[in-house]
């Protein structure tokens, strides 16, 4: 039904639509229904016997979406649901001393948390692609290029290693972050008043349930923990896209450096059939676009009013989703290109010699450093 | 199965949902592959009896999304499906002389200007909510309020016609836009070789048979239309915004000069249920905001290499779709909260005298231009 | 001083830096006072001698963004250094019945209003190259290119005449805005209560004399006319964008088909003398880069809290400064770039056999209405 | 005469202004240049005595921006300039083996390390103001809000603890930037080759040299490092935007609880004197968007062409300058507003009254967790 369908499969796989789709976060909302619960009951604070019919409890939440408009998330909707599944009496400790945005928070990095599994693998299969690269194409000459004009040569492996390192950079960042997303639990207005003394002791218990890290105190209103994931996801996104970029800047019909694998259709058009397009790349550079413009939602939604706020925090959900969904699209798409990747190392060559200045003519005698800077990025790989 | 289908119903009814839709996007190909056809036919292109067919043919789309894949756009699956469903000799007239950005740019407008049918009606319908507001609100009193500390008097009204001036005017160039949405025709590189010396007259059969307007000449590569579109729902989701931020702010417990209805859980909250939430603006927020960020991509994609931009233009379906979506929903959620607000006029007066000035003590002297300035924006609506 | 003085002037002319420099804004501000006085003054509110006496004097300003900071704003203190300037019993007329936001924003638009004469004759210039090479070039045969991949061929006329016509578009946009900049005067919260029955008169007369549109209502707190010209500079800048990066495209070592014009270091490197670089294209896709940067900040601005917003109107005035500037300056640069332009038509020719395709071999009988859209688009110059 | 004369002084202190002006960054570049000379003596490359030459060399750069036109950035005239003041035989030797980009990046880095550290002492006095604030007031009693409706009771002591946390975080990621700030030294195409083998030497050295960090290879096309310092300023900029909002909102008329300093006009207005605006906060948020405005436009130049950009590069110096900038206006506008808060306690405990809940009437028994998140948050400090 949402305008996503058509579209979404072009640039995403199925592992990480599936992360961030709809059932996956209330999945990951009636995970964190079933560890405040856990934690409650480890101390003290309701029955255990509570605590196991919620997270043994499959409540039907039908069109949560349409049931969330009333007021302005899903979670009001999926305690009624909870409750219901769970009945009697122990339907009063669903939830207990929680607000929607305990949930919801706690379910953003839980999402995140496995969304970036399949992220990380991406990631990781680009960088082992360049680490491929540049390990087979340590001596091979090409052409280097600034303000896309032929300056002095470089190999064919060192561009590789760049792009390893870049795309190194930014993972590094995001695996510190995914080990530092934390749990949210406040209460109504952060601070854990239902609980009493035993507010704190419930949140660690509850990051531990959850795998999340524990906060120093609730993040209702300071964003930071999603606006700086946002972040390090458009980096991701960017550290690809410069990949994808010289991708297609190196498939130019005219450069003719590289190809992606053709075949079953593949880099097809509609118009032009012999045409042989880098469509890995393609996709890359415009999953890594959508990245930026929900990375930019997620950093304006730092200005959040008072305890809650009035709309930049409903704006986060589906700008989250994007964000994960389309920078493990990006890295998909790019390592889809990157693994059947052409290297036409004689064009290299001789548009080489196209620049004719004396670093054409020997180029192997003014390489400098390139191999060992390939040797430092493997090391990075 | 995406991300969207969670959280999307919040914000956008399901007749704005329903208009950018992949099901929409595909309706709109089929519709331009009929529209060239019949164009193609009425010029003696093609056949006659083969645009009937192809207008009549009811191909079996599939997963367009995951076929679209290989190509990195769906036209080419889709071609491929209604060449089959047309059969026959007949299949190689299906979309003759076209190329696949042809059909998607002539789709996406045709999506723009069926989806802005229900977006307008929306703004239509806030812009009528303010202008109630406005008349029955001439003489209500209220404190104006700079930087968020009082000032001198102002009336409801006025301030009602300030935002129905705001959104009017943004209504005002999305109407315009609507009706100079260009089709899309141009073949293979935009000479539209393929029709010979009939290119230009099947150009303007194509744009008439699809109401949209005849392009001086494609526009592969020059993304004007989108950009000044997606520019344009930003502007109207923004004069949105700003009044749902006016409602969020006059509702404030301490202010309590409106609130929005009430019942059926609406405005509710999962840890307070006595709350009263002014959901609607709340999601109006949110939804605003998503379109700031789709936006900006369209924005960015402008800059497109050639004859046809390898990502940039990839980039544009969803965020044109969620520009076109969210706009609707920021509208259709804001016109749900002021529908039912409660407009609490002795609060307003008692607020205006907290602020201790001359003017608050005789405010009605004090309003100068105030009912002529409402006279003005009434026109608008 | 500022961040801006070493890098502004590489992608900025002079003429468009002092149209939106310090100084011109203090000179606008100083105008709308004059302007307000002699309104006043028409309408009877104030003395004929004390507006003459505003308009003639020279008040010294001094560090003015320095005493800008206690109050936020720099008209307080320049309406102080105005008082003291005209002096004696007129003093207290001067600024009267208006607020600082009347000065500001009217100001801003007045600003607007003068350096778009300098940025939309860039912009014609550009406008002119383009016209100039599709003439020349109606009959050069070049490759099309999709996804930077060979499709079939083109005229260099007829890529010219898309970068007219995208070019075009938006400055049409941009003309039509510079009509409808609107003036502001509303007082202190938009009711014009000071002036009496005489308030919408002293506006009329107000908008005539600083040659402004006259406003429905005052728009304070309703940011359209400022996200509009916003957004349509970014539309401008990515319009100039799009011809630069096909200009660096088409410039490539390996593509060869245009060179800007060298001499006197231009397009020259700090290691490679003998490098010729697209100088010209490179500082206008830096410079549409910064534009997109402003206007976003620009567009989320339009959240403007009641009658004066508490921050998003202070960031409109660098980056509305900026939006001006740096459209003039993308255009500036991309004009340099294209007025010495050399084009190699036999690469164009060469180049194009490098498609192997029927059409390749028999290009000129492949070039369908290309010709005809070349007219057409001229008609936009 | 740049635009940005009139209003930066408003947002950014002088301090963080000069750290990032043209001669911050003519000096940066000229000690690059002699950190590279005297890496490249210690390596045995150059004559130690003309290092020397090269850092007592004190060149007339007179109007850098505008030389720099023709070649598109300022190292080129700037090496000229330089050249000529060490003269003879040693002028041949600056600049040597080096590019313009390493020599523009590596003061980038250098201009970053020098303002993060007055940029960073506004972040500390903030988190110093929050700590100050959390201690007086852990048993304030205040509403908490939700939705911009009140919810249950919290302290002013916890809020301000929240404050704390969230900037505390994003200056943690900035020192931890500062850190990890990378020289660049290439050469021509990244090879190093002009240095033969000694390259890695010389860039250890260089880096050590200027006491930056050294990169596992040169990053001209992968720009990780600019993109991430400008995402964590946006950031840090968010964080301080979160405050600024909570203290406007906190200081309306209607709600009263807080008060910036007055006195010497501070917070007055040109129509009502009287009035006390929260200035230094309206500031801040003013600042942090433009942060933003600029952090997009470091995030979009990942997208890098090969071995140096053809104008997403060029677009960094400006947005970099204004990102470190503003967010030290932010940091040093909030600050000022903080520190001379007053805070009405009396005023916040009458508002709680308002909220008419059972956690209003008995405040003090529903604070849990509260005072212990306030310690949590002080070790943060």
């Amino acid at each position: 039904l949402t305008s996503r369908s058509l579209f979404t499969p072009i640039f995403v796989p199925e592992a990480v639509q599936d992360a961030v789709a709809g059932a996956a976060w209330v999945r990951a909302m009636l995970d964190v229904e079933a560890a405040l619960a856990a934690a409650e009951a480890a101390e003290g604070v309701i029955p255990a016997a509570v605590a196991e019919a919620i997270a043994a409890a499959r409540p039907d939440v039908g069109e949560l979406g349409v049931a969330a408009r009333a007021a302005g998330n899903p979670v009001v909707p999926l305690v009624d649901a909870l409750r219901e599944a769970v009945g009697g009496d122990a339907a009063r400790f669903v939830h207990y001393g929680a607000t929607s945005q305990d949930v919801l928070d706690s379910a953003a990095m839980l999402v995140a948390r496995r969304a970036l599994e399949p992220v990380l693998a991406e990631l990781d299969a680009v960088v082992e692609e360049c680490a491929r690269l540049a390990r087979e194409h340590r001596d091979t000459l090409m052409a280097g290029r600034t303000l896309l004009q032929q300056a002095v040569p470089v190999t064919f492996g060192l561009k590789a290693a760049g792009w390893l390192a870049g795309v190194a950079g930014a993972r590094a960042r995001l695996r510190a972050l995914r080990e530092a997303l934390p749990a949210q639990l406040g209460g109504a207005a952060g601070t854990l008043a239902s609980l009493g003394d035993r507010g704190p002791a419930v949140l660690a218990a509850f990051a531990r349930e959850l795998g999340l890290a524990e906060p120093a105190l609730p993040w209702h209103g300071a964003r930071g923990p999603v606006a700086e994931l946002g972040a390090a996801l458009a980096v991701a996104a960017g550290a690809v896209e410069k990949v994808a970029l010289d991708v297609v800047l190196l498939a130019q019909t005219e450069v003719g450096e590289v190809a992606e694998a053709s075949g079953d259709g593949r880099g097809g058009s509609s118009a032009m059939p012999h045409k042989r397009n880098p469509v890995g790349a393609v996709r890359a550079r415009a999953a890594a676009r959508t990245v930026r413009g929900a990375a930019g939602v997620l950093l304006e939604a730092m200005a959040a009013e008072h305890e809650r706020a009035a709309g930049a925090w409903h704006s986060e959900w589906t700008a989250l989703s994007d964000a994960l969904a389309y920078t493990g699209g990006a890295a998909w798409s790019l390592r889809e290109g990157l693994s059947g990747l052409e290297v036409d190392t004689a064009r290299m060559r001789a548009n080489l010699d196209l620049g004719e200045s004396d670093e054409a003519r020997e180029p192997a005698a003014h390489l400098g450093a390139a191999s060992e800077f390939i040797d430092r990025a493997l090391r990075l790989a």
